[in-house]
């Protein structure tokens, strides 16, 4: 065990391997690009097989290897079971799995796990069943949490190896062009997959709208494809645009999105050209429709808003009050039909959007991000992993990257949430650091990190309750009394990874087994 | 020295590092791709120089390093020059460098290499004053002319390790998006550059139109530059189209492109969704004309053009008869016009233009490619490299890529030229192999490969006079005489790589001091 610079213990091996975190930008040196092997094709070679089957038997698929899956389906995604499906029926064990992120669809991976076929795996988060089954221990080895920037960073560096990276694939040619645009399972952005097809040994394409050669436009080239299988669905519309876009009511998200926008355009950021970045939550995507009127106002244009797009940002660009969309996923599906109409929507990759060890991240280039959170300290650390339970529900996303590299970074979230305080005298898991949090905006106001005097004025000019993050704490500890510690075990059932590499936090186990 | 398998002479150490050419696809293997070194930017970091100077000193470039420039402004390239003036200044010595091409506007070169500025090439090719300086014996390690798919392979696979890449950028922003289509030098694709900047360790984009960011659409993205310098001018638009575009009035011409027409119409690939590629000289570029004719009458559309693109095929696209365009580079300013304009028209990189050994290039989905020669021999066998004097003149372009890749690979070329016969005994240098040409088409009729019986009876239907190689050179000789030996010396000034990586023929030494 090694304590880090935000005092949380880091188990061996992993405090040795990677190092543990030591502040934002303390593990930021030059490395070289990994270098995945090539398998040419000569003309008249084909790339499409028959199934799942023959894809896993000709990518030579075997036990201790690793294999890699997009969630631009998310709840919809049919294509992480299916080859699940194949590969236990085949009797491949062992295999470690470095999805870019899990969803509630693949809580077939609890009996995978159970199984041995399944012994490893890193993803942006873990939900339901799976994240409650993973956090009562039911693996050896602790999940390995990275931020969407961080899992960037370790595929390009190689520290995350995947021998074979099957990708859902909404439009494909017979020889490996494939957008996420056109087909019967449209998800737009296809930017996380991206990086897989690049530094991926071997890449099958899965796909159940295949169309003639050459499919354009072209998200991932057939360079980087080894084998298209066609398949009846790959993914439910329904299930890929679920719970993203909803128009919030709630008085309280409603309250906290307009202190929110008020600190938007009482920030000395508030200028024409700037750039924003916002989530998916009923607040945040509140945040959106307050902006906008501000906006329009006082005729402040943006020039380009980020991230994982939803429709509210579509609207604003088609108004004409962003110039451009940069685009590594899509939340809804009129984002996605945007990418295929829209010019100035452009889609970019994982590390173009947020690693770290990047030549230079589009994060790096924003101005103001909204973010979520499940809890925040007193020191500003944020959790958005752990629930006040200890067991792992959420994910990492793209949260500790845009928070450290924006101009201002501002949490959304309820001060409680029933009877649970989100700001707390010390969050369960930090996947932010304190130094990376601006702002947080509740319902009951906004604390401004002391750490950014250069944003103190700004409460002078705001029309908006101002307080200390402690006297947040204190009105929520007020609310819902101080929480009980979390009764954890011994075991680490998961390591959060800092969007260097390095280690910020682990989760212990919880449930039965657990001592204390 | 070792003979290859067309019994040229490849010396060392040419023949023992790489190999010598052995067939087609002798040599395409398994490999890892190149793995450059990334130096990370942090948030704040700005790529922005204030000259070229400022970006030599930062990129540390230092005697015996390879640098590498794109030759998409062609006649127009200002880059390249200003870019040595600058490193000669500062008395850098030693280099090596890696342009995807040369023109003779990069004459200055001589001067740097007698005085051991550079002291090593590759390239496509040489033109004018310095081809001729170089196989008169200026320097003293060979050329190595590489092909575009070939060059491409040798980046990917690091066997060409490009220290730092000067990219001329029409439009780009501070962070380094860049684009090929706006601006005040557009020269539309940027499929050379793009490989250039994938894996060079660093990457200066050098730009005379600095746009907000961020600048879309993005050719060479952010992720993979580290510095932008802006300068005056990059380019002159009217050396970037110089005599690309002429239509030909000259009767030879047409009558060679009528005939490569009716081969096209007569063959079983000109069928609903054929692909095709021509090229950019008179003969070519007529073909496109009595082509389209054919198309519309016979209503056969094609599915895609490829290759450097021509407003010819711009306007078949226009016109609905081409579906698609998959264009590496832009021989003219409406093709850099219409990659802006177009969605079906979609630029592509150089790896999967061409690359032998990619995962699978465009060309393996081409039918029909009509190239050029300065050379044919009846082994079939092709130069574009040397001229009748032994001196190199020329480009191998992607020549020996599409011709060993597309269904049927047409030679289009005047049988004599003045008192220089095009057919011959055997050609002064191999670039293309004749088990790659099916068919040449000259004025005088068309002869096709025996070594594709599938296309013989094609012969049936044309209405051309069909002959044999052996015929069409006789012919030749009857018009010319059998052309005297050229007297070579012994140093060999080029040497001539084949696309898989292999050595296919060795350039001699002319002039003064040959001896035979």
């Amino acid at each position: 065990m090694t304590r880090n610079a935000l005092n949380r213990e880091i188990p061996e091996p992993y405090s040795s391997s990677c190092g543990v975190y030591e502040g934002q930008f303390a593990h930021i040196n030059d490395y070289h690009r990994a270098a995945p092997g090539v398998h040419p094709r000569k003309p008249g070679d084909s790339k499409l097989l028959d199934s799942i089957h023959e894809a896993i038997v000709r990518t030579g698929l075997k036990d201790g290897m690793t294999i890699s899956f997009h969630h631009h389906f998310r709840e919809g995604d049919r294509v992480m079971n299916l080859v699940m499906e194949e590969i236990d029926r085949m009797g491949i064990k062992n295999l470690s799995i470095a999805p870019s992120s899990i969803a509630n669809v693949h809580e077939p991976l609890i009996d995978y796990i159970k199984r041995g076929v399944v012994t490893s795996i890193t993803s942006s988060g873990l939900r339901d069943k799976l994240g409650a089954a993973i956090s009562h221990g039911i693996m050896d080895e602790p999940v390995i949490i990275r931020s969407h920037g961080g899992r960037a960073r370790a595929i390009v560096s190689g520290e995350i190896h995947i021998d074979v990276a099957f990708i859902g694939a909404p439009s494909c040619d017979e020889y490996g062009n494939i957008n996420g645009t056109e087909g019967k399972a449209t998800c737009g952005s296809l930017g996380y997959a991206k990086i897989d097809a690049k530094y991926a040994d071997q890449v099958v394409a899965i796909t159940d709208s295949l169309v003639p050669y050459p499919n354009t436009p072209i998200s991932i080239p057939q360079t980087d494809v080894d084998y298209v299988v066609q398949v009846d669905s790959i993914g439910d519309p329904a299930g890929i645009a679920k719970g993203a876009t909803r128009l919030t009511k709630n008085p309280k998200e409603l309250l906290i999105a307009e202190y929110a926008a008020k600190v938007i355009t009482a920030s000395k950021y508030f200028r024409p050209g700037f750039s924003f970045q916002t989530g998916t939550g009923g607040a945040s995507l509140a945040v959106s429709r307050y902006l906008r009127q501000a906006m329009k106002e006082r005729d402040v244009h943006a020039s380009f808003a980020l991230g994982g797009i939803t429709n509210s940002m579509v609207e604003m660009m088609e108004e004409g009050l962003v110039d451009k969309i940069l685009d590594v996923q899509d939340f809804d599906h009129p984002s996605a039909l945007s990418l295929a109409r829209n010019p100035q929507h452009y889609e970019i990759d994982a590390e173009m959007y947020a690693s770290a060890l990047s030549k230079g991240a589009a994060i790096n280039q924003l101005d103001i991000a909204i973010l979520s959170a499940l809890e925040v300290d007193t020191d500003f650390n944020v959790n958005v992993l752990t629930g006040s339970d200890g067991v792992i529900r959420g994910a990492s996303g793209g949260h500790c990257d845009t928070a450290a590299a924006c101009k201002m970074s501002m949490i959304v979230a309820p001060l409680v949430r029933g009877r649970i305080p989100t700001v707390v005298d010390r969050v369960n898991t930090v996947v932010t650091p304190g130094d990376s949090v601006d702002v947080v905006v509740t319902e009951y106001g906004v604390a401004i990190n002391p750490a950014r005097p250069d944003l103190q004025d700004m409460a002078k000019r705001l029309d908006v309750p101002c307080l200390t993050i402690q006297e947040l704490r204190d009105k929520a500890y007020s609310i819902t009394g101080r929480p009980d510690p979390i009764r954890y075990g011994d075991k680490v059932v998961a390591v959060v990874e800092y969007r260097d590499g390095s280690f910020i936090d682990a989760v212990r186990q919880v449930g039965e087994s657990a001592t204390c």
